[in-house]
């Protein structure tokens, strides 16, 4: 019997990809739910191939171009928020995976899993702004969580078969981005182009830019945070130029245990799809051989203070990594538009958090509210940038 | 309740560490049970100082020396293979580290598991000539089998909570040993004081000679086999010159995972004797920002013909191994002596293969018996070379 998965995020990258990973486990992952959020031309393509049972367009400005380009089809076609929230609780659906970018998709995964499906998370606002929440969500429903990203897959697989107890540090690794060699001066005045260059992973704008500030990394020690259930202060970051160690894990008795791989989004998806079991499957297979050197360097806060500003985040707690996360969106789109340099990233999110009004144990509301209040006090910071 | 241990072969490289490594987690290990080869003078101050039940002294000749030294005392003292025999089995006794060089090792662990304990196995030649046997008698008896060595211990922590389906290849990483970057022409000059000089590990004089010819990455391969249950062909040896990465596993869906580690053998036998709880314990810990590069290259079958022997004798099966092992002891002792040249060792073994009169599906007598033809057979060639 396939796994039957509803896919939030269909047309992003992490959803093409997954489309890909299902097309060569037909026998093990049936792809039942399908959503999108504005590029209906590509979804009406996805129903037609795939055929699942329900699908979903976010925008619903597009929804009438969707049915016109869809067509005759037996698939439930559905739109907005409600859309959203009926495919991630489908009945028939076994696992949902949480690719679709931006706050949109926060609401949909809480409401999979209080449906009591399993969810596989690619999208880093749910843990991020919303961790309490979600882990709370998880335990109590007792599902499983899957993380769906190359570093957090890692840990998880590291952590396979071990004691919770047994842990002393997570270390996930980071290639460093394009401006790793380059002085403090030199970033200072980088444009958008230049940080877009990743050495070693392909990705979408947002996320590369954050690869380029470390604040990808920073995101990531949060929802470590989260998943894993250790302190920020068990948790580190190593920069790892090639991107082949994706990250590991240090035990009280002195044993390091990593996972390696080629950089490719293939595997976590799988892995976290199978619900850890391992099949042959369409992602790339790893020869060390041919690696050459595996190198390991220490961060370096000084020339990328993002590290720094999620550990700051994650210890005043609440809401702080909500604004955190909003104000990095908000500060990269204007980087990426010119509108700010390289240090105004980090630098606008330095504000945000210093004028946030933090809130303890957050209900769901509280998490919108905090986002919302970031993105305008993000805004307003650029604004009076000279 | 701490776990009592047996340790077989305690005045040894491994018999000492296991004790540091039980001194420092008093409340976890109880040393019950100790034997020695026939160092009776350090045995008596290990007597002295741990007050086991039992202590036994292999060498026989030996005995009134141990009683003399240890004086009044109210452990049992027993000598030769049934007082080892006893010990190994020894009613309070819930794991058993066999660590005694050779042959002598072997009965003593398979009683051990007849008797229903856990086993840490620090003796290769318990797996490499019996493995069979031994293997048969852990999965007829149900008992936990934990490998105290650190390639085998890696393969096994990285394959916790995994399937066994699951695997694609066992990597056993090799430091390469002293002669790694020279030619065969220098090779075949070298004599037992260059090859003596280890660049990684500080171990006894035969491992030392085995790990520069690579016949010891020979002996762990067959090792593996029998340990996890894999064929041949699905082990490797790569040369990782740091000794860092003590192996590694890779999967059939492309992941790998490795362990890694300071160079030291109190993590893989302190993990042995708690089975797979970790605890703080003595090991040291790795720091792998201080390690600068990790390296991983293809072994040299012409300059290394050790693995493919062992890969020969393992495809015939039966005490193939065990006539592989036995000539290799002999022809390494010969080695040390300076009575033959570094490749006479593997030249030795290789001719001893060759006349081997296999047995298929052996049992214990059988292997014993194709240890002593092939110590017999390899003394004879050593002393009909010019």
């Amino acid at each position: 019997m396939p796994r039957q998965v509803t896919l939030l995020g269909s047309t992003g990258s992490i959803g093409t990809q997954t489309l890909e990973v299902a097309e060569a486990l037909p026998g093990e992952i049936q792809v039942i739910g399908l959503a999108a959020g504005s590029n209906f031309e590509l979804l009406a393509a996805q129903i037609q191939k795939w055929r699942p049972e329900v699908a979903v367009l976010f925008d619903e400005a597009r929804f009438s171009d969707l049915k016109y380009a869809v067509g005759n089809t037996r698939t439930q076609l559905l739109c907005g928020m409600e859309g959203l929230l009926e495919a991630a609780t489908w009945p028939s659906c076994d696992v949902v995976l949480g690719a679709m970018m931006g706050a949109a998709g926060l609401q949909p995964t809480l409401a999979a899993i209080e449906a009591g499906k399993d969810v596989a998370i690619a999208n880093k606002e749910t843990l991020v702004a919303a961790g309490e929440i979600v882990m709370g969500a998880a335990r109590r429903k007792n599902i499983k969580l899957w993380p769906v990203d190359s570093e957090h897959s890692a840990l998880a697989q590291c952590l396979l078969g071990e004691d919770a107890k047994s842990v002393k540090k997570l270390t996930i690794t980071a290639s460093g981005g394009p401006f790793w060699t380059k002085s403090r001066e030199e970033i200072a005045l980088a444009r958008s182009e230049n940080a877009l260059k990743h050495p070693t992973w392909t990705m979408g704008r947002k996320i590369t830019i954050d690869s380029a500030t470390l604040m990808n990394k920073g995101l990531e020690m949060i929802e470590a945070c989260h998943l894993f259930n250790v302190p920020m202060d068990k948790i580190e970051v190593v920069v790892h130029r090639q991107s082949i160690v994706h990250s590991f894990v240090s035990f009280v008795d002195g044993s390091v245990k990593a996972q390696l791989g080629v950089p490719d989004m293939k595997l976590p998806i799988q892995w976290g799809l199978l619900g850890a079991q391992r099949l042959k499957g369409d992602a790339p297979h790893l020869d060390l051989l041919s690696m050459g050197n595996l190198t390991f360097e220490k961060p370096d806060d000084a020339r990328f203070p993002a590290i720094n500003l999620a550990r700051a985040a994650m210890a005043v707690g609440g809401t702080a990594p909500a604004a955190l996360n909003a104000a990095n969106e908000v500060a990269v789109e204007a980087f990426l538009q010119g509108r700010t340099g390289f240090y105004g990233v980090t630098s606008c999110v330095a504000q945000v958090l210093e004028r946030h009004e933090n809130r303890a144990r957050p209900a769901l509301s509280d998490v919108l509210e905090a986002d919302k209040m970031a993105r305008q006090c993000a805004r307003q910071w650029l604004q009076n940038q000279p």
